[in-house]
């Protein structure tokens, strides 16, 4: 594993150089951000199980997600933490896809925490972390190069796309999807450029809310406390019945098919 | 002038009830926000020209805008710090052109001061002091119902114009303009609704640098020195042609065709 070339090392995920010219392997790491494991060392054995848990719903959404036509660079699974992925050029933007007001974007404009947006708002950010990932307008991307015209129009239809598939998805299996960030990229294929979803969809980009109580099911959830960040991360998954460490529902099919089936 | 119906009182501006319907009186104010007064009450009366200032500034940029087609709210002149006005649906954005990094701008998304944009940049800002004013996109906009997608358009292309104008009239008189704020409302004349400039356009809401030294012109002037600032101000209506107080330059015409006739 160490003789593998990194390419890239970031706070929730590791990038090597993959078996064959144009992969690479996406490895998620257990580092919980929003915890602090300093205040507790007892608890980072129990974040330990959040990689694992990312990589297999990043996996389960991204293979849905083309199974409706939307282009990812997921390859497949290579072990419990790691995923064969096709190398892309980044686009260096963050999309964040927002359906409920809450947390920043509330207080930002002036919103009551909870309020159903009259629409889903698509915005854009600048991808810098010493920036703390600017809010940017069209005419910011443009004018840097960010991304072309035409590229901010696939990337908003993908988006929306997307939106409307987990939301759906979401609600099937009692959550309500609040807001997400994702990132693309461009991958070219016989001289043709076509820009595919990247990075990851998990828990640590989407703000997740129980359907019934409210309870946050993300970063969250975690309020000092790490374990119930996994637990909330475990809640997730197995919901959306990817969880292999517990035993699935017995109740509980392939989770299209189970809409309106809420766990309790 | 106190029998006036006050419709509006802001921190440059106050606005009365006109004397036919459908139009407002627009009085200048000479409080200048950017200056701390109290700090030394004697410079008040400093800065008591400033209303003067940016009610003939206003009229001289408005009327020159109107001449090459831009609507304005502007009507005429009423008296040294007032303007006749038309009584506008305020649309509640800030737009903000700019043509050089600088200030916020170029702290937000981590730029040299005083680099030159790789072209001008349009951005809407909400109108809301206690939110203070943020960025807010297309999405945020229509979403909202702030404006709808062909007025988004047409605030575009108007403000495009007015930078494109602007921009070569102080360039004539020695002066970059670096960016500036403005605000437009909605008209209505016979059935038909137009998009036409209202508020001011000042120093105070420009960022205007002499074009040889890099000194400001506008609000930053003021470094602490209240004086400096209606200094400022008076250079630039000086350079306009529109100062009254004192005597015009004999070599200067009509700024118009006066272009490279730079002061020192």
């Amino acid at each position: 594993m160490n003789r593998r070339r990194l390419v890239f090392d970031g706070k929730g995920k590791t990038l090597y150089e993959g078996p064959e010219p144009g992969t690479l392997i996406q490895h998620f790491k257990d580092d919980a951000t929003a915890v602090d494991t300093e205040a507790d060392p007892n608890k980072a054995t129990v974040i330990e199980g959040k990689g694992a848990l990312n990589n297999r719903i990043t996996e389960y959404l991204f293979q849905r997600l083309g199974d409706i036509g939307v282009p990812t660079h997921f390859i497949r699974r290579v072990n419990m933490r790691e995923q064969l992925i096709r190398e892309v050029e980044p686009i260096p933007l963050e999309v964040v896809v927002r359906n409920v007001a809450a947390g920043e974007f509330a207080k930002r404009l002036g919103l009551t925490e909870g309020m159903q947006l009259p629409r889903s708002i698509v915005e854009f950010h600048f991808k810098s972390e010493p920036l703390n990932n600017p809010l940017v307008t069209e005419e910011h991307i443009t004018a840097f190069g960010w991304a072309a015209p035409p590229e901010i129009d696939e990337l908003l239809a993908l988006s929306l796309r997307i939106n409307d598939f987990m939301t759906g998805l979401f609600l099937g299996i009692g959550i309500k999807l609040v807001e997400f960030r994702i990132e693309f990229g461009r991958l070219w294929e016989n001289d043709m450029m076509r820009i595919v979803l990247a990075d990851e969809i998990s828990p640590d980009n989407c703000r997740l809310w129980d359907a019934r109580t409210g309870e946050p099911l993300d970063k969250d959830a975690v309020a000092g406390n790490a374990s119930s960040l996994v637990e909330a991360y475990q809640e997730v998954a197995r919901r959306l019945g990817v969880l292999t460490e517990a035993p699935k529902p017995k109740t509980r099919g392939p989770v299209l098919v189970t809409n309106n089936d809420k766990p309790t």
